[in-house]
């Protein structure tokens, strides 16, 4: 199998007001489509991907960095064994002549790119990528359902705490048990009343998660740790500046609860530097690397070997970005769980139209590859886009 | 004054051969002209900048993320008190709604931003752009000429010790005393061959920074210090991936001589890790951060203070990517000195044409602004490319 060409193209994403840091509107993210040689079923075979959320404006560096160097290699050095694209071999070719660190917006262009090579790989081999990578890594033993938590709670104006329940409630109602909500985007003391009117529609505290995204120095850090000990609650994320790995092991020495990070760590030299120096705990502690963010599958599994490394289970490893990608890869590797985004970022947010969030968990459909296409909104748009 | 338009385009960069990690065939960056309202002795005054070398293809974040944001703002917003476009200003403007961590590609084109910023700036006050930082930050005390390295020894198909000593002649006879070469694409016994035939040319291996683009894993980075220990070197640049902060202090600890590194570290929150995890020695290592690959000047000064904070004195602070802008800041904030590329990364690499290096220094040309215009062939680019 070759690969006959590779598009890119914006997609647009509903913003969903904003969380302490940034307002989405205007947000796109890049979707790729590799197209291969190959008629299978009757249609051409191709992958399809995207960058995940937070980065954007990176088809430059997708039509003059990356897809050119794929395009000017020669087949073999893309195949595996079999003959089919291997996507390892890809991301090698791709990121031939890159500098090393700086792992920033590139990161959400290449990882674009390899979900869609990825999505061709599995469909090529007739399987859902979970399967894929079960088989590749853990000896087929596949996770057939995934915990997911509803990702919301969004400042918005006029927006007040009623609403908030409402918007819970409506998860809820959904199917899911545990949601996250924003924090930072108030003063402390109204951000407390909001997290008891989440934990009121919940029930525990354990079934809420709260998020800072980044906004925090270390002494409100510590004041919201303190503010929120008696909660109970299911993590406290991002206090901090992403890369502020001082204030974060400062923090777990002073706050006894369970800490998340990592949606903004967007390579494993960097994963690895917050494990070395971020003081987080492997025994109740949460990271959140997303591979659509971060490069990729390939160096998505550096990860998962630092973490080993460092003693951490890959069962703390909740991915962002409540896309398929993720879920595949919560399922086949045997992450902790993964993100959702019911209400928002569409046409990405949630996952297949038909799968359905029971008490919590959420099945992958038995379908080859990563599934976009089971999102009738997301098809619409791709086969719109790419008319291969 | 207020900012009439933005203009950015790709400027194509002649490409040196190749170091241990990269061939920069196809080489590009993000240059970008802002056009202000204003007059000046009969000429639109404009700002020009660029990215620095080494992450290109970023035009569509100008375009679609730090651009617009600059232009649908209040043109009093990116005023300072005197009514004049104030870079910090426009600086937080363009970063609003941008997401924390992960400092890459994006970094780069804010710097080109940014340059073009202060290159207004000094250009409305009439003053080189060295001269204004120096009134800003040091009581009006600039340098009033700054040590300049040479940075070239590329690995070239063909071409032997003999060419690398008739190169090292060459910077030489265009007044330079110190030279930098790379080390890492050769096997270490013939990396030494290297090493001592540019010994031999210089007369002292003081006069040789050395540098491996963040090739090495430990082992060969220890290997590498132990087989140059006796060679007296200027300095041992990027042995690691520039973001194992755990490797360089491993080294520091094994390896006496000074240490640098910095280029590929884009942010002041990556700056700061480098300072508390690196094990860097602030008696006799360097830092090279680029404030074009690092989000520009306002970024820049958050590294500086850091610096401060951590015991180190900015002479240590000898910026890579061998740039007016950088000129400028080492003459202004009293930094230890600036790269320069002599022969390579045309029409950016060298300063203006009439700066001539004599005993390894180079004196600022006394005319308004960062002075692009000042290198004939980049001006006749500029204009050309942004009909103003």
């Amino acid at each position: 199998m070759k690969i006959a060409r590779i598009l890119e193209k914006d997609l647009p994403i509903t913003s969903p007001g904003a969380n302490a840091m940034v307002n989405f509107a205007g947000l796109t993210t890049s979707a790729v489509a590799v197209v291969s040689d190959t008629i299978q079923d009757g249609k051409t075979l191709v992958g399809y991907g995207f960058g995940s959320i937070g980065r954007w404006s990176v088809g430059g560096m997708l039509r003059e960095r990356f897809i050119p160097r794929l395009m000017a290699a020669d087949p073999a050095d893309l195949q595996d064994e079999a003959g089919q694209i291997d996507p390892f071999a890809c991301w090698d070719v791709a990121m031939r002549n890159e500098k090393p660190g700086g792992h920033g917006d590139r990161a959400s262009a290449l990882g674009a790119l390899d979900m869609a090579l990825w999505d061709l790989r599995a469909k090529a081999a007739g399987v859902p990528l979970y399967r894929l990578l079960a088989d590749m890594y853990r000896d087929g033993e596949a996770d057939e359902e995934v915990p997911v938590y509803a990702a919301g709670g969004y400042y918005q104006p006029g927006f007040g705490q009623s609403a908030l329940q409402d918007e819970l409630k409506g998860y809820l109602d959904l199917g899911y048990r545990e949601v996250k909500i924003k924090i930072g985007g108030a003063p402390l003391a109204e951000d407390m009343k909001r997290i008891e009117a989440a934990i009121a529609v919940l029930g525990d505290g354990s079934r809420l998660a709260v998020d800072a995204n980044g906004r925090f120095d270390l002494e409100t850090a510590l004041s919201y740790g303190r503010a929120m000990r008696d909660y109970g609650l299911r993590w406290y994320e991002e206090p901090g500046d992403p890369l502020d790995f001082r204030l974060m092991a400062v923090l777990a020495e002073e706050h006894d609860g369970p800490l998340a990070t990592g949606e903004n760590i967007f390579s494993s030299q960097d994963a690895r530097n917050l494990l070395r120096y971020g003081g987080m705990r492997a025994d109740r502690d949460f990271v959140q690397f997303d591979c659509g963010l971060a490069y990729g599958l390939p160096d998505y599994l550096k990860v998962l070997e630092t973490m080993r490394q460092h003693g951490w289970s890959p069962r703390r490893l909740h991915p962002h970005g409540g896309h398929q990608m993720s879920l595949h890869l919560a399922a086949g590797l045997g992450l902790g769980g993964n993100e959702s985004y019911p209400g928002v970022f569409q046409p990405l947010g949630g996952f297949a139209d038909t799968s359905k969030v029971e008490n919590g968990r959420v099945r992958l459909p038995d379908v080859p590859g990563v599934g976009l296409e089971l999102k009738s909104e997301l098809k619409s748009w791709l086969e719109g886009a790419f008319a291969v």
